[in-house]
């Protein structure tokens, strides 16, 4: 039976490709610190389960394709608080910024179509991009320059014909890199002048910590043809399992195509969308202390992390991940290890093993993405355990 | 900026473009009957609600990509009962069975692959097929024949190098046929003996009006390698607002691949998945009530419609949609004509324009397709009229 290329030329993810290890692990008992996934143990805001279980409606009926008017009043009035105005046709409900992002991809690209991201990245988008038949030109980052990738010559180096779009995450996952205001606007003007798409995915904008300011792409109107922008409830609200994200652009073409992709799949469920509009009725107060509980997580996390010989990383700025380069052989290896034979005190540590992150051959492969997602004091023992489990594979 | 070729190629949903013009409608204070869309007005049963309502957890936090062992182990047991038994691994769930079927697609085309499917079809298909690349090779049914496909020399005849799966809808959307199982065996041996993918969308399994007998063709053993069944929680638990669908296939390799774009997007809505597992312990009576209920709409919808002068249509065997071919120029004109202009004591009706619903340039403008998912005593006044509505419409 034949399977299609593009599904061949996909991986599985980094983040979730263990899972069968840490389960049989867990079944003997281990404890594992789980930093290899984006999941906070912040508490969803009670709005959501309120809105939820007041829902009255006898039949759980289709949602409206491109998603209920309440939850994209809710969504316009959270981008009007940050200075950006949207109309409600510029916005999409997707199932998940996940969706956002293959909707986004179906739309723009064709076969052979090329999408500069900068590199490492988050893996999905290699899964969405080439589900859409493009692939994606890596701009390579590093640490030693704190991941930074608003460079003009370099962004320009890459476009070819065959480029579509630019796609950047900020606050970036993995790397913790977040880009200033003088940063953002660097970039905007090389997608307007190349005609290039630009994706910005934020959903992890509030999460910004060397900094008050949290602003959006959305605000540049000179390239509101080009600006494309992927968001989401699960960061921002810690309501991941909810699949709530959003498409928005002001291009009106390409979000009356993007319709299409939308009346296709019916609509996003239903009760997720009442449940997720009662989330934007939170008060800044919630994105305050979350904002310092991350911060200080930030803080525990980098201080340990950094102070371990032969680790080189950088101090995140934003978003609540981290890349690090371990005096390991192999990361996948080495978590697999930390899976099946390691322990301390009946306790592990799980990590995302770095080369799904690269779209270049040969890089990563002595890295991990951290997710700081745990309490402050699970965080420095997690830290802790990763110290004592180089040591330990290192001399095994 | 560049659009992709394959979002130009779909078309808005038929089911769903005309919703503008009954947003108007309504807000002019203009009573609509809704035929155009699989929305039962059924009650959703309250052990969905009561499930959600009594969900615990503080974080509503992501769900396994392939869905949560309780909503998996209730599909097991469901297909148990059926006769039918598969493993957990043989099932991934997804956010609707659209999911299902954009996933599939994803799997198994390359750019220029055919799917053979018979004609009219679920619009929504060519959104999948052409999403991955692929194109819809249609095998002509019509009313005289009762809709029927099962037809070893037309299937063969379609058959070319290109060729990668037949994807059927058991019992049919929109034309209500209902395969026996003799000629579901012919299509499976017919699958089997090309080595194409044979996937069965019977997301309407438990709705079959002249025969008790309800069947999954996961029975065939012979072709496991062949078969991917598309199941939903939408229609058979009146849930649509859910999304909660699954993929089904005995083929391990195949399945390996789809989880690549299950892990991609994370997961389905946890909610959702909770509420669905409950869905699963509603006994068979509740089966059969709703099965009464669509077969007393059936005949009021058919015996009301047949009756009209100049329709052509056939008596539909299973799910609640039928296909009428109505005696007027263009089924689109006079959706939009139904809704700006037609009224008669302030109500009016919606179906689904039939065009949408055929790869074949030219055919199925003058057909609609009718949704019977209201009461008897609201589908018995739609239909009056539609014949008032034709009458006028021919004589304006």
């Amino acid at each position: 039976m034949k399977l299609s290329e593009k599904v061949q030329s996909c991986g599985l993810s980094p983040m979730r490709k263990f899972h069968p290890f840490a389960v049989d692990a867990e079944s003997c008992g281990k404890k594992i610190y789980r930093l290899n996934i984006g999941q906070p143990d912040i508490e969803t805001p009670p709005e959501f389960f309120k809105a939820v279980q007041e829902y009255t409606q006898k039949v759980l009926a289709y949602a409206p394709s491109a998603g209920i008017p309440s939850l994209i009043e809710a969504i316009q009035a959270y981008y009007h608080r940050l200075g950006v105005n949207y109309s409600a046709d510029d916005i999409l409900i997707t199932a998940g910024g996940s969706e956002a992002l293959l909707i986004t991809m179906l739309c723009i690209l064709d076969e052979g179509s090329e999408v500069i991201v900068p590199e490492p990245f988050y893996p999905n988008y290699a899964t969405f991009i080439k589900a859409a038949g493009g692939r994606i030109t890596p701009l390579h980052t590093s640490p030693e320059e704190n991941y930074n990738y608003a460079n003009k010559e370099r962004l320009e180096a890459l476009i070819n014909e065959n480029t579509r779009a630019i796609l950047i995450t900020n606050p970036n996952n993995p790397t913790g890199n977040s880009l200033s205001e003088k940063e953002l606007r660097l970039i905007t003007k090389v997608a307007r002048d190349h005609g290039l798409y630009l994706i910005c995915d934020e959903v992890y904008r509030e999460f910004v910590y060397d900094s008050d300011k949290i602003f959006c792409a959305g605000k540049y109107r000179d390239i509101d043809n080009n600006i494309i922008i992927i968001d989401s409830v699960s960061k921002r609200f810690s309501s991941c399992g909810a699949r709530i994200g959003m498409m928005i652009s002001r291009n009106h073409e390409l979000m009356a195509q993007a319709m299409k992709f939308c009346q296709g799949r019916l609509c996003t469920a239903t009760l997720d969308q009442v449940g997720a509009a009662a989330l934007y009725s939170v008060g800044p107060e919630y994105f305050k202390a979350v904002k310092d509980e991350y911060r200080r997580r930030r803080d525990v996390c980098y201080n340990k992390l950094s102070k371990i010989p032969g680790v080189v990383c950088a101090e995140p700025m934003g978003a609540f991940y981290m890349m690090a380069k371990l005096p390991i052989d192999n990361a996948e290896l080495f978590q697999t290890w930390l899976l099946t034979d390691f322990e301390d005190k009946g306790e592990t540590v799980m990590f995302s093993p770095g080369e799904g992150f690269y779209a270049t051959e040969g890089k990563g492969i002595n890295e991990v993405r951290i997710a700081y997602v745990l309490n402050e004091q699970d965080l420095s023992r997690a830290m802790d355990l990763l110290a004592l489990a180089i040591e330990q594979y290192n001399n095994r």
